[in-house]
């Protein structure tokens, strides 16, 4: 299957272009210790990192045998960790963990809605990460050189608004967390970093999370290779995760996990919730495999903290294991109970999805020795995390001033380094677009577009197209002007579908380059022809849906993607070679549907003819035989973007299709499911509502009716 | 999320249910034999098969870390593997493969298109399968317990149409071959079961087919475990597939093969074609993750064949292995060389995707001295595959008698057994469907689907939507009489769509109940709430979708869906409680579109109001305030399925919507893309064309319109 196996992306700069340097690192280069140790028995690769105190919380083990497969391991390899990392005031500690727990438990509690679990079994983890490891500043949430940091279970993300809310960031107050789901609050049901300042990536469909994380790790080497110098370091931060079973099941995460393994993300370090329960109850009943050893198998190195509920040393002693291995992504699998401290509902599903009760939250107040008020910091928790806000401030300034010094010895770089991540676009950029006239030979609209993407920009995903959509998005969301676009068949969308939806609602610009985009691609068959797919992304909110016909069409979608910041943009291309049509133009594209072709002088025309794409050449020619033979007026309209043409005026969509004119005819080599809106109750569509078949394109075309022959047929039928 | 997490699916049998006992055999009851081989080092668990000959061949391995880590693990395992199988008549087994390499080639050359590249590469194991190993009877290409084979790399079709041609079935003539690619063909470009007897599923979409190998495994076990009697075997046949590199980086595989190793699947044999190129070149440039670990990690049993291109033994060898491991699904990576027997091709991605050319096809003529003309199968080997007629029909007479003998001891179970898999449905079974009145208590309608679903009929998939579909494909495919259904979120379809559609196109009657189906969901926010879900599929060729609004249609819904047996269904069901209302009926959905309510004594209503699902509620509310507050005639018209409505007669259809009443107004949580077809140019829509939000959803409904007083409003903005 051509398709996918052609699936690419390329990282485009608004300013300028690079390679990925890092994606020429085969995995085989890694040293013979590192072979060695993924070829060690399972968990023996990974180092098992506890405190002497874990045993006092053994009892809070979950049961079952995924546990009694971790003891065994335990058993091969306890001697491999023995010191601990230095203890810090633990009685803090514990209560700053608890405070993260009680915030998501009331606020869960005051919706009666949503998941108290995760965050009751990750407070610990969360609490080390933003309080004792991640660089961020509170009062600028987009400053560039921060740790990332992202919830992939987005579910549990009441423990990341409590983290926010602690860590001081304004848009996660107090009130905020009493609005926990509620109309218009900025804390949603699950992460949006369009409505919460501190968010950086949309997460809540499983493994979606985990991929941007790959992808903003992604765009961090990436910009570390392009910029940083061996006397001067600017682009230099880590990308943290969580993950969860649910995550770990879908097939989207394996997809970029063996990428982040592929690439040697050294700087990706993920957390994974290992709690044994999901809804429907244990993980057991269908989730079996072994996690550790399939990230060894993908080249992650792998971590086990035995205990995630009380051991802190272990945690803080598997994330400095993490950053020392520099060439691997790193999973550390946190053994963690779900619901933590609630006495009658720890490690059970009834704490995923639901508040736990008055009851319950006075047994856990009890259980865990929290006498305060819902919602209630207290002061020495709150007097710990504030000290954030100046350790922010001097984190920026020392970046700010390293960048400084770096604009001293590199201004060149420098220059180009603060116009990109200004995001915004060169002046002038667009009149690189190339413009073409009929003279100019046909070409498949894919070639066109490939004119302005060498390979040389190419980032290879393999045969993975919803790891490479959502690993986009993390790029798009890294923030520093990266424009990502990304390549396979139209027909397989249907694979990253999840990851284009999400595109359209966490604004990020995604540029979808979709090729071979109906029955055009002939030979390969119906399994790879697409019928339904334009009408299924012009049903999508906040997507640009474009196929352009030729040339200066398909330079006309590059402008509109590429201007499009806060929206994806799909443009479907041809496979087979089309020629450059008179009166089409790169400006007709940004009004989404433009007249290319009349005779009726400015007056109503007798009959409007609507294409797209592929067909638009179709309609022009039929236009001129009806002109001929029936001596009628015909007005040609090019229909290469609906939602553009819809937010047009009134007045100039009047200009284009007027109201007084009811005979219409739209060709499209796709479903006609939508055209009705164009082309009126007394229109005719040509179309196609049926999946299509293996043979040569131009028998298809006209075994199917694209032809201009059926074109005029209907045209006769509306005159 | 609670979404994916609730991903389940049930086995429905036409004629009675069962549970799948296999699916709660957790992978901590293997032995501590299976334990260990599992931790082994890296290949150590794998027995590597190969004779004395492989060395000859060695010439022929690519190069690259992937082969070198396999020559690093050869050298740890070679005692592993000494005695090969007897040997047969190489020399002619030989001339049957080149047979299978030149027919292909011959086909691809004379289309001027397709994929020559794995059918010369994997012609051995081709030859092995359809001539040593499967039980099949060509002139019966439906018997029931043959053994299924799937091309999971769908492209290479050109192997499996050479395969069926020597085996004798009747759709795959010469003349076929001769027809490969072209219009109304047998020989499509990929595999297709509706076009070509003897395929049993349809690939293509890289991925897909493995997980429909699932499937097929999970139907045999299942059935065996149901029938089967310890002095009785009635179920009994292994399943076969060949995957490339494209299907391994899919994560769709990922998700089924964890299931196919949870279910122990010891009957599923996988052959990974492990050829090191794809289309863009080495799979190093993207693909270095160890597979053989990451399917241990998984729960299969892996055995290497180090030269799948002429070690005949080593993949005999690896057969019988497989099979003497009956608790785990094995996968045989055949490391082989793409485009085999071509001097100046083989082994790079130029012999993937096209034709050799006939100067190079010449030339692999010489290189395997091949002296016959185009699609010319030697005498003798024609001669030896003739013996299949025979041995086929004898397999089956075979089976038919064990079947009678079976019916002496068992006559009940063997009533069951045949009328199961004689794919009819029982006489009066929608007798059995429920039925409501206004009176009855409202529910929410995914709790009026539970109903007919008791869990103890699930299966559970974990958080593995796309997984889910295809391997629901498989079971569909198997031809036994299982009514494949399985649940999600609706808007995790966007997860499986690639597997949805190609139930559409297989004509696989896969039941698809997707819960929470709109806005209504609430809380969880606009990364769970559909709202171009119902579009998309409206316009997917070849699917019902339906919508229904109460219990009745719910009802109908079912009875629709379990009747359309060669037609996907997706059923949207609503989170939230729903009355029943007077007029819905069962035998309206059948119809797609009918009327509930209406005051016009069967003339033309000033208005006509249309929804579905929860929102008809509001239509007929708003109905009834209009002809009381106005005193106007109005219709409420539910159009739960568009797709049966379309294929009612026009006189009917007319019936329901009169053209002569332009007063319409529609009325769907959802995208209102699509709904001017029923609306026309002088009618409204109430619909969401934009994201949801995280909020009750009493209050989402009230901000984003759906209330009587809105439909109210726009009605009278047209009457």
């Amino acid at each position: 299957m051509a398709a996918a196996t052609s699936s690419t992306s390329s990282l485009k700069a608004a300013s300028c272009f690079s390679s990925f340097h890092s994606s020429a690192t085969p995995a085989s280069s890694s040293s013979p210790d590192q072979l060695a140790q993924s070829c060690f028995p399972r968990f023996t690769g990974l180092k098992v990192a506890f405190s002497s105190s874990s045993r006092t919380a053994s009892s809070l083990l979950p049961t079952g045998s995924c546990s009694r497969k971790s003891l065994h391991s335990v058993d091969v390899t306890a001697t491999a960790a023995v010191e601990a990392a230095p203890k810090t005031d633990v009685s803090l500690v514990e209560k700053s963990v608890n405070t993260i727990r009680f915030l998501a438990i009331d606020a869960v509690e005051k919706a009666n809605s949503g998941h108290p679990g995760l965050p009751m079994g990750c407070a610990p983890m969360g609490h080390i990460l933003y309080d004792e490891i991640m660089k961020y500043n509170p009062k600028n949430p987009c400053w560039f050189n921060r740790d990332r940091f992202v919830l992939s279970a987005g579910h549990g993300c009441m423990l990341q608004y409590a983290l926010l809310h602690l860590a001081g960031y304004d848009s996660v107050q107090e009130g905020d967390l009493k609005q926990f789901r509620q109309w218009k609050s900025r804390t949603p049901g699950h992460p949006e970093n369009f409505e919460t300042p501190g968010i950086e990536v949309t997460t809540g469909p499983l493994g979606q999370g985990i991929c941007n994380a790959v992808g903003l790790a992604f765009a961090e080497k990436h910009l570390a290779a392009r910029f940083n110098k061996p006397d001067a370091t600017i682009v230099d931060h880590y990308t943290y995760c969580i993950v969860g079973d649910g995550c770990n099941m879908e097939g989207v995460s394996n997809e970029a996990c063996s990428l982040a393994g592929h690439w040697g993300l050294g700087k990706l370090i993920c957390f994974y919730d290992d709690n044994h329960i999901s809804i429907d109850g244990d993980t057991e009943i269908a989730f079996t495999e072994t996690v550790e050893a399939r990230f060894e198998s993908l080249g992650w190195h792998v971590i086990w903290v035995r205990n995630g509920n009380t051991d802190y040393d272990a945690i803080r002693q598997a994330i400095a294991d993490a950053k020392a291995v520099t060439d691997k992504p790193t999973l550390i699998k946190v053994t963690t109970t779900i619901g933590y401290g609630s006495p009658n509902k720890a490690n059970s599903y009834s704490v995923h999805g639901s508040a736990l009760g008055g009851k319950e939250v006075e047994a856990t107040r009890q259980n865990l020795g929290w006498p305060y008020e819902p919602f209630v910091v207290p002061d020495d928790v709150k007097r710990h995390w504030s000290s954030h806000l100046k350790d922010g401030a001097d984190l920026e300034a020392k970046w700010k001033a390293d960048l400084a010094s770096y604009e001293k010895k590199y201004p060149e770089e420098a220059a180009e380094f603060k116009k990109l991540i200004s995001c915004e676009l060169p002046s002038g950029w667009e009149k690189a677009l190339p413009t073409y006239t009929p003279e100019n030979p046909g070409d498949a609209t894919r070639n066109l577009s490939q004119n302005s993407t060498p390979s040389e920009r190419n980032v290879r995903f393999g045969v993975r197209e919803h790891g490479m959509g959502a690993i986009c998005n993390g790029i798009a969301l890294h923030g520093s002007g990266l424009i990502p676009y990304c390549a396979t068949f139209f027909v397989f969308t249907d694979y990253m579908r999840a990851a284009m939806r999400i595109s359209a609602l966490c604004e990020a610009g995604v540029i979808y380059v979709m090729t071979h985009d109906s029955i055009g691609l002939g030979e390969d068959g119906p399994t790879h022809q697409p019928i339904e797919h334009l009408a299924s992304f012009r049903a999508m909110p906040s997507i640009l849906m474009l196929r352009p016909a030729d040339g200066n069409e398909t330079a006309g979608s590059y402008k509109v993607a590429v201007e499009n910041r806060k929206r994806p943009s799909v443009l479907a291309l041809s496979r087979q070679k089309l020629p450059n049509l008179p009166g089409t133009s790169i400006e007709g594209v940004t009004k989404g549907g433009y007249i290319i072709s009349d005779n009726s002088m400015d007056k109503k025309p007798d009959l409007i003819l609507m294409g797209t794409g592929s067909e638009l050449e179709i309609a022009f020619k039929a236009a001129e035989a009806v002109r001929k033979e029936l001596g009628r007026t015909v007005r040609v309209v090019s229909l290469v973007c609906w939602e553009l043409f819809e937010e047009q005026s009134a007045d100039y969509k009047e200009s284009v299709l007027p109201s007084g004119v009811s005979a219409r005819v739209s060709v499209e080599a796709g479903a006609t499911f939508g055209w009705e809106k164009y082309v009126g109750s007394k229109g005719k569509v040509v179309g196609i509502d049926h999946f299509g078949a293996s043979a040569p394109a131009g028998i298809l075309y006209k075994e199917f009716g694209f032809t201009v022959d059926n074109v005029i047929a209907k045209a006769k039928e509306v005159l």
